[in-house]
C-alpha cells in the first residue's frame, strides 16, 4: 500500500504553488506559475530516484525501470498539473502525485516488476490557455501535428512552444517517443455521481465527446440612444440569443448533452454603443456521438436563422471535436477486482470531463479510476475529497498498476 | 458668416488626433490620447486671441470679451473633445470647432456684442471611460459634487483627478466660476431622422431621459462537462435572459423606450468552466419619464424573478440617471429663425442621445442644433455629416450666438 501522508502531504503542496495575488490557485499551462509546479513535481521524481524525461510538448515523464525490464513497454500511470484559473487542488494533480507514489511505495517495497512503470504529467490539459484541451497527451498519441501545436496562440497571444521554451520545458524527446504497454489514470470525479450513490470508486469506461467552438457575431456599432430599436444590428443581443437557445435545447433535451458558454467579449464594450462584435465559446458535450452531432447540427442551423433574422453575420470556427471514447474492458475489470479485494463499493461510469486517457487510449489500452466529488464541485476552488477517498483510489491504482507491469 | 474652409479642417486635424495602433480613434477623456487633442485646441483658442480657463474638472473655456462687455453674463456655445472608442469625427468636437468658429468670425469681422461669447469643451461627455456621462457639465452646473467626480474610478482602474493631473489639465477655476446669459451646443444628429425627411436642421426642443445601470450577476463556478443541465446556476446564462429581456420589452413597446447592453465579462472566463459571476451594464432611455421608469420597474421585477429561478443572485447599481429635459422656447425659436432666414428646412426635434446641454440647462437657458447624420450612424467610425451641413450648421450658430450676445 501507498504512504498515505506522503502523499496527501504532496498534495497540499502543489496546491500552494502558483497563488495569485488574490490567492487563486492559477497555474494554466506553460506559464510562471505551471513552472513553479513543475519545478516541485520534477525535484519530487529526482528525489524518488526516477529519470526523468521530458518531450518537446512538455509533457513530464517520470521513468522507474531497471536492467531486466528497461526493454519492455512501460505501464503509464498520471494525469496534469496544470490547472483552470481559480481551481481546486485535486484535478489532474492527484492523479499525477498517485501515480508517482505507486511507483515510490512498489519501488521502496522492493517489487521486481517485469515492466517499467512511468509516471505521466501532460501539458495543458484544461485547454484554458491554448485550445484544444488534452493537448499534452493529443500531440503524445500522434493525434495532432507537434509543429501545429507548438504554434498554438494563448487567449493572452502568446505561443505556446515560445512559451515552453521560456519555462524551460520544450523538451527533446520526440512526443510518442515509447509505447505504453497500457494507460491508467486516477481522478476525481468532478461530477455528482459517486457522491450521490454513496459509491468509493468508479471504474471508468467510456467518456464523452467533445466540441468545442469559438462564434464570432458581427454586427453595427451605433449610439445607444439615438438608434431605433428596429434599426439595429446588435451583436450582443444575438450572442445572448445564442446562449438562451443552448441552455433551452439542452436542459430541454431528452438526451444527456450539456452545452456552455464560458467565455464573452463585445467590441468596442462601452455603455452607450450597440456591439459591433460579439465573441463566446461554446462547449457541447455528450457521450454519444449520434445526439452531439444533433445538437450540433441545431446549432448551426440556429445560427443561420439567426444570422438573417439579426441582419448579423455568423462565424464558427471549431477549436476541439473529440468523439466518445470506450475504454479498455480488461483494465476496467481490473479496476473492479481491486475494488472488490480492497472491499470498496464501485460502479461503471462514464466520464464528464475529458482527460488525457481520452488521447492516450489511441495508443494503448487505457482506463480510468474516479474517486467522489464533493457537490459535484471542481473548476472551483471548493473541490473536495476527503483524505481517506484519496488513499483508497490511491491503493487501487498501485494495486493495477501492479497487476499490469507483472508480465 | 463663417470661414468654412478653417472650420473643415480643424475637424479633420483634430480627428487624425489621437489614433491607436489600428487607426481607430480613441480619446475617451482624460487619457493620453484626449490630451493631445486638448493642446491642438488649447493651441487654436491662443491662436484665435481668446482667453483660456480650465476648471477643476478639466473643462476648457476660450473666452472672447472687450473692456466693455467683460461684466455681463457671457453666451456659452460648445460641446466636448473627447470620443467613445473607435469613433468617428464629428461627435462634440463638431460644436466645439463650431463654437470657436462662430467666436472667430464675428471678432475679425470687427463685431462689438453687449456680452461676451465662450466657447466649452466639457470633460468626460461621453462617459465610456467615467461615468456618469456629461460629467464636465453636470459639474459644472453644480448637479454633482466636485471631489465626488474627481474620485471617479475608470473602466481601467484610473481615478479621473489623478488622470486630468497627469496630462496637465486639472485646471484651478473652481466649476461654475461664471453663470452663462444661455448655451447653444451645435451637433450631428447621431439619429435618422433628418436625413430620412430630408431636412438641413433640427431645432432641438427636448432630450430624452437616462438611466445607466451596472448589473452583477452571481452564480457558480463548475465543470462544463461534469456538472447536469439541472444543477447549475450559471451567471452567465442568467445574463443573456436579460438581455433578451430588454431587446424584446423595448422593441415590443409601444413607447420610445431604447434598451442596450453594451458592455459584459464572465469570470472566470475559461471556456470549460460555467460562469460563476456576469458583469453587464444596461442603457435605458425615452424621452418621458414616466415610460422610463415603468421600464426601470419592469427590468428590476424581470431580475428579481430570475434570481428565484436561476439560483443565482443579482445587484444592479446605477451609474446614471438624467430625466428628459426641455429646451429654452426662446432659442429654439431663435434657432427656427435663423434657418428660415438662410432658407434651410428646418424641424423641432427630440435628442436621443445625451448632451452637455442636458445638463447646462439647469443653470442657464439652453438649446441646441442639428445637422443630419448619414444613416444615421455614430458611435462608429462611419459617422458623416457632409461638409455643405457642417457649414449651414455652423452658420446658423453664429447668427443665434451673435443675436443672445447682442442685448
Ligand atoms: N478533467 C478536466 O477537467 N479536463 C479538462 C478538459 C475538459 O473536460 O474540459
Ligand atoms: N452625444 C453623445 O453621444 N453623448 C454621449 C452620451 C450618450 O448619449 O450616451
Amino acid at each position: 500500500t501507498i504512504n498515505a501522508d506522503r502523499l496527501l502531504h504532496r498534495i497540499e503542496e502543489l496546491g500552494s504553488i502558483g497563488r495569485d495575488a488574490q490567492g487563486r490557485l492559477v497555474r494554466v499551462a506553460a506559464s510562471d506559475m505551471d513552472k513553479l509546479g513543475r519545478d516541485r513535481f520534477v525535484g519530487w521524481l529526482e528525489q524518488g530516484g526516477l529519470e526523468v524525461a521530458i518531450d518537446r510538448i512538455g509533457n513530464i515523464f517520470g521513468i522507474w525501470r531497471d536492467d531486466a525490464n528497461a526493454g519492455q513497454a512501460p505501464v503509464m500511470l498520471g494525469s496534469h498539473i496544470d490547472t483552470v484559473i481559480d481551481a481546486g487542488i485535486y484535478d489532474g494533480c492527484y492523479g499525477v502525485l498517485a501515480g508517482l507514489e505507486a511507483i515510490e511505495s512498489l519501488k521502496e517495497a522492493g517489487f521486481a516488476l517485469a515492466r517499467p512503470i512511468v509516471v505521466a504529467a501532460f501539458t495543458n490539459e484544461e485547454g484554458v490557455r491554448f485550445s484544444p484541451d488534452m493537448m499534452g497527451s493529443l500531440v503524445f498519441a500522434g493525434g495532432r501535428n507537434l509543429g501545429e501545436a507548438l504554434a498554438s496562440i494563448g487567449t493572452d497571444g502568446t505561443v505556446l512552444g515560445k512559451e515552453l521554451e521560456r519555462i524551460g520545458y520544450a523538451g527533446r524527446h520526440e512526443p510518442g517517443f515509447f509505447k505504453p504497454h497500457a494507460y491508467v489514470e486516477l481522478h476525481v470525479e468532478q461530477g455528482p455521481v459517486l457522491e450521490r450513490e454513496g459509491i468509493a470508486v468508479g471504474a471508468v469506461e467510456n467518456l464523452q465527446g467533445i466540441s468545442w467552438q469559438r462564434i464570432t457575431i458581427d454586427g453595427e456599432a451605433n449610439h445607444a440612444g439615438t438608434t431605433p430599436m428596429s434599426m439595429r444590428r446588435d451583436a450582443g443581443v444575438a450572442a445572448a440569443r445564442v446562449i438562451g437557445f443552448l441552455a433551452d435545447q439542452a436542459s430541454a433535451s431528452s438526451t444527456r448533452t450539456v452545452a456552455t458558454v464560458g467565455t464573452i467579449a463585445f467590441e468596442p464594450n462601452a455603455i452607450n454603443v450597440i456591439p459591433s462584435r460579439a465573441t463566446f465559446t461554446i462547449d457541447l458535450r455528450d457521450p454519444n456521438e449520434t445526439h452531439l452531432r444533433k445538437m450540433e447540427a441545431a446549432l448551426a442551423a440556429f445560427l443561420e436563422k439567426l444570422a438573417a433574422s439579426a441582419g448579423v453575420t455568423i462565424h464558427a470556427e471549431s477549436l476541439a471535436r473529440f468523439e466518445p471514447v470506450t475504454f479498455d474492458a480488461g483494465i476496467v475489470s481490473l479496476i473492479e477486482d481491486g475494488a472488490r479485494a480492497a472491499g470498496l463499493s464501485c460502479r461503471r461510469m462514464t466520464s464528464g470531463a475529458g482527460h488525457d486517457a481520452q488521447m492516450i487510449a489511441r495508443i494503448a489500452p487505457s482506463a480510468m479510476i474516479f474517486v467522489p466529488s464533493r457537490g459535484g464541485i471542481s473548476h472551483n476552488p471548493a473541490e473536495f475529497t476527503a483524505p481517506d477517498e484519496l488513499v483508497a483510489g490511491a491503493n487501487i491504482l498501485l494495486g493495477v498498476a501492479a497487476r499490469l507491469a507483472a508480465d
